[in-house]
């Protein structure tokens, strides 16, 4: 009697989670990703980590492959049927950067998956972080393995700034932040930087890292077995060695936080004008790693907002939630169900920029 | 009767040739190489072109084989038995920076290869270039899909700067310098650079090159379908539009000619001073298509140098043989012969620079 009781509350609970249908979400960098998966009234049913789902890096099929099987290991951690036909997916993909692209992921993974979903979005990783913090607009700063800006206003128009892959920008992401103190030991070994005495510390750093002897070492690094990731976690010790105050580390940071603001103040010029009025000014949502060095990128970040006349109060906020919630709202919208959300929750400002006039 | 006579001088002729030995040289770089073979007299047998023989780009084993198939056809063009075990074979090949990699790559080749010829040099392409210009010591500056610079001095010492690869520096290369107009039309959209109103011509000479109609049918070029030699074709795209006066493609050939100054600034502290005090000054070949725009790097390159007390005096000169000349005279030195030479016939001067005290 009691085992038939427990079945029945337990097929009630699926059944009341499952009634508005389940919604998923997948936020992807460069490096890793995440999946999410809510019910219809909002509530998470589960989030799993996965790795890399940049079609770029790995093609759309594999982009594909990785996103069904990270919907099957939350559906599963969820308690659910890995069969279960999810009623909306939005796909928050770095390296989806247009619509058309956009929809060729989509088809790429309907004519591989076709019970997966059945409604979908596809849109950049800025996006859905956007819709995980604001429906009011903003800007959105990624500093991950990668980097990006997107600007979306009151007014609906929307705007990018970088994000172009790790060959022609990404700044101030963790690869770029990697490859500037790898490039600033080579040139000061050359001769061509001269602005260092010392730079041991981080050669040694470098070396250890890549289990290299010298720079020779590198080029393979740099050719044949080349990891962006890789580099990227590099930048986690050279953080560490900020924290210890290594002049050179703390320089490099700097040199991000001045590009990240760059992207700020490149946006500026196209964000509506009411939006820096409003409590706090402009809401900027920090995503990424890069981020968790904020002390060491704040002066320089500072520094270069203060030259620009556009910019006269922001708000820098981070995710308290999972990062693939915004996909799955854009999941929801994408199958015409609004899930509900509480975005007071969902951020935590950490920065309040006022210009002195 | 005519007939054996005929013969029998063109066998006294090859055997005349061939007594000596036949030295071969393989100057290589990133996007084509060439092969060249000597007599011991140094008579020129034949020269071919063939294709990159990196092996960071290709591996060894298929930079092996290119070797073998261009000297191949080299003796095939001079008339000679493809068989034919060459007394000597100097490989000076962009991607070998080391002794190490020289070993590797001569042992790949003798591996595959054993009877291809009795003795072998490996060494960077900078080596066989200056080997083809001087005896007494210079600089050689490549500046050709990559870029790099190599201090032989006239105590024997050595020393280098840059030509790490795309990845980490090659300023001043047809690559760098596509990549910084790739970039220049990247920021201006993004308003990341606002240093031009107009960059409609730069952007039309991108997208007809790429065949893209926007920033977004880069991305493939940018990863999967990434040509290094695509993007080094495109500079001479820039240079026919320097030529017509477009401002861009003029900026970015003197930042060119500014960053390949700045490879002889790094060197010089390393150059034996009485070098500069020769006649005509420090001698610097300069080798690579880059160098076809020199009146296009000319202003920030003297600009460049007149902010370094060290360097007085310098003569810009360039190769007037065959590029594999050098490393065919290393061949014969790996096998203990002199290769008889008139270095005033392998060079001609293009530019001298004297400071003004």
């Amino acid at each position: 009697m009691f085992h038939v009781a427990i079945f029945n509350l337990l097929k009630y609970c699926s059944e009341t989670m499952t009634e508005n249908g389940i919604y998923g979400g997948i936020e992807g960098g460069g490096t890793h990703s995440t999946a999410m998966l809510f019910s219809g009234t909002g509530e998470i049913l589960a989030e799993v980590k996965g790795p890399s789902t940049n079609h770029y890096q790995i093609g759309k099929g594999e982009t594909a492959r990785r996103i069904a099987s990270m919907f099957e290991d939350a559906l599963k951690k969820a308690g659910l049927d890995t069969n279960t036909t999810l009623a909306g997916v939005g796909l928050s993909l770095s390296g989806i950067e247009d619509p058309e692209t956009g929809a060729e992921m989509i088809s790429t993974l309907r004519g591989l998956y076709p019970n997966l979903t059945k409604e979908c979005k596809a849109c950049s990783d800025t996006q859905g972080t956007l819709a995980t913090a604001t429906q009011s607009g903003g800007i959105v700063v990624i500093a991950g393995t990668g980097s990006n800006a997107h600007l979306l206003n009151k007014d609906g128009t929307e705007h990018n700034c970088g994000g172009w892959g790790h060959m022609m920008g990404d700044e101030g992401g963790a690869y770029w932040i990697a490859a500037q103190a790898v490039k600033l030991w080579f040139d000061s070994l050359d001769g061509l930087n001269n602005q260092y005495q010392n730079i041991s510390n981080l050669e040694n750093i470098i070396k250890q890292h890549f289990n290299v002897k010298d720079r020779h070492g590198m080029l393979p690094h740099l050719y044949d077995n080349f990891s962006k990731s890789q580099f990227a976690s590099l930048t986690k010790a050279l953080a560490d060695n900020a924290e210890k105050g290594d002049e050179i580390c703390l320089e490099i940071f700097g040199r991000a936080g001045c590009v990240l603001a760059k992207h700020l103040i490149a946006l500026a010029p196209k964000v509506n004008r009411s939006m820096f009025e409003d409590e706090g000014g402009l809401k900027v949502v920090c995503v990424g790693s890069v981020w968790k060095s904020w002390k060491f990128l704040q002066p320089q970040f500072l520094k270069t907002l203060d030259a620009c006349k556009v910019i006269t109060e922001l708000t820098l906020v981070e995710l308290c939630v999972g990062s693939a919630t915004g996909a799955s709202y854009l999941g929801g919208q994408a199958a015409g169900h609004y899930i509900p959300r509480d975005y007071s929750k969902n951020v935590k400002a950490f920065y309040h920029y006022k210009k002195q006039l």
